[in-house]
């Protein structure tokens, strides 16, 4: 029997990373391009084909080598039609039946999901929640992703669309969210909240690399700043705790590089307000595999999809 | 084969029901006690083994007609070990491992679980959310419970603890709740707080059941009051929704028999701030199986358990 290897694609606002994996998933080969390039979608689209054809052609491979495609997407997705209803921060798609494009284009097997999704079953079978049947898995940026996994497996939800944790309020009233809501979760401590908070505070723009490094220092106004973060997202947390009874939450994405006193706080929030037959069980942790978690998650989506 | 037949015990706070049930789970007799009058937990665990033997002996049967006991119990459960954590409103209960007392006293199979779960899978199985897979039930009284239905099995959690969704905190700051934790939904909507409103906005004592009345007959301060109660639940439901992406959500308990305009404002919170998604794929029914979804649950679970 030949090698056989899988392409997974990780679509975000910002990068279109492809990557050649092998099928105990150690990524072999990988390239980034940037989205905001390719101005249209039927040019995106025409750049992942062409993303899986060049990874594929560039290790000599051909496509009875491949397993699958897998792909992560930053958006709601209709797994079992494989449609994309839309991208909040890619503009122009819309109910795009994405894997019968690509099916056609590349006559490869071909899997989507949301990439906060593929990062909660990376982590799982992979990263932090290794071993951790009922896991909770978030992933902080520009937006607030995640991901839920129960009894071990995936869990989607009626319209797959189940995980969001960056949309739980946390208070009645207060800030309107993007997606409609109202004080969200991600309305606080989405990145743009947390730079903006900082440049209340500090009276001048500060990166988050900058926040995470000044608070490392042990400088009080970044200090007041992750943790506020940090008791935001306990308060979400303490929610999500008293109604899945999890054994383990897995915080990743670049806010969560903020360091010690992010982790400190939402741990004092669990354990100070969730109720205590569920606190004492969850663990909180960092993430383990960093910005390589949807491009694994895609491709254990493929694996799974035709095993 | 001899015809067979369910013992079931619904154990709250004020009432202690015994009930008979054919493996249809129709209620063919049934008894209550005051829970009040056995002050301690050996008096309690007493009156349930003579009611359980009572019932059967008053209906001619024998324990070989029997094929099981089913317990819904009013606090946390270790469902695995039989043992009871602790009842919130019954004093003296600490770690009881009552499924072992039980079956030394009875000699019959014994099943108990959380009174709320039970209410979801009775629900589920036979009631408001026939059909649908992913349901969420809550059960608003003096405490506010939930029981969670995931791809058609009762979800419990690590711990058998998940659920509550009484124990949502809808505010960053708010009351603090009997479980420790700081505003949680029960806390505002709990019926103590309802009773507290309403006494605060009619300036005398309202029951719940003139409250009801009231806001029937277009009682405007009664409306208030049930206005916001449903906006209340609405803002911990958009976090359900979002998080869970449910089919059907079911509201049952004494508080639901306010009526439209709480149902109504519950309905509207959702669509108004919950994600398009996952809102347009969720139903809010009523609960259909009344003050009978605990012993009917209780029921379930011993077919389930032995089948």
């Amino acid at each position: 029997m030949s090698h056989k290897f899988i392409v997974a694609i990780d679509l975000g606002g910002t990068n279109l990373k492809s990557a050649l994996l092998d099928l105990n998933y150690k990524i072999k080969d990988r390239r980034v391009l940037n989205t905001k390039s390719f101005k249209k979608k039927e040019s995106l689209i025409a750049a992942i084909v062409d993303s899986v054809k060049k990874i594929i052609r560039d290790n000599q491979l051909s496509k009875k080598d491949i397993l699958g495609v897998g792909l992560g997407l930053p958006g709601p997705i209709d797994v079992r039609n494989g449609l994309v209803h839309f991208f909040p921060n890619i503009p122009g798609w819309k109910e795009v039946r994405l894997k019968n494009i690509l099916e056609r284009s590349l006559s490869l097997p071909i899997f989507l999901d949301n990439d906060a999704n593929l990062m909660a079953l990376a982590e799982y079978k992979l990263g932090a929640a290794r071993g951790f049947k009922n896991a909770v898995c978030i992933t902080l940026g520009t937006g607030v992703g995640g991901g839920i996994i129960l009894d071990g497996r995936l869990y989607r939800g009626c319209s797959f669309a189940a995980g969001e944790i960056g949309h739980i309020p946390i208070n009645e009233k207060g800030p309107r969210c993007n997606c409609s809501g109202v004080a969200c979760l991600e309305t606080y401590i989405g990145s743009n909240a947390i730079l903006r908070d900082a440049r209340n505070l500090f009276k001048r723009d500060v990166s988050l690399e900058e926040l995470s490094a000044l608070a490392g220092r042990q400088n009080k106004k970044a200090k007041t700043i992750w943790s506020k973060v940090g008791s935001r997202l306990g308060t979400a947390f303490v929610g999500v705790v008293n109604l899945f009874n999890p054994d383990a939450i897995v915080i990743g994405g670049g806010v969560a590089n903020a360091g010690k006193i992010l982790f400190t706080r939402v741990r004092e929030t669990i354990a100070k307000r969730a109720m205590n037959v569920q606190a004492r069980r969850v663990k909180v942790f960092k993430a383990k595999l960093g910005s390589d978690a949807g491009l694994i998650g895609a491709a254990i989506l493929v694996k799974q999809g035709l095993g």
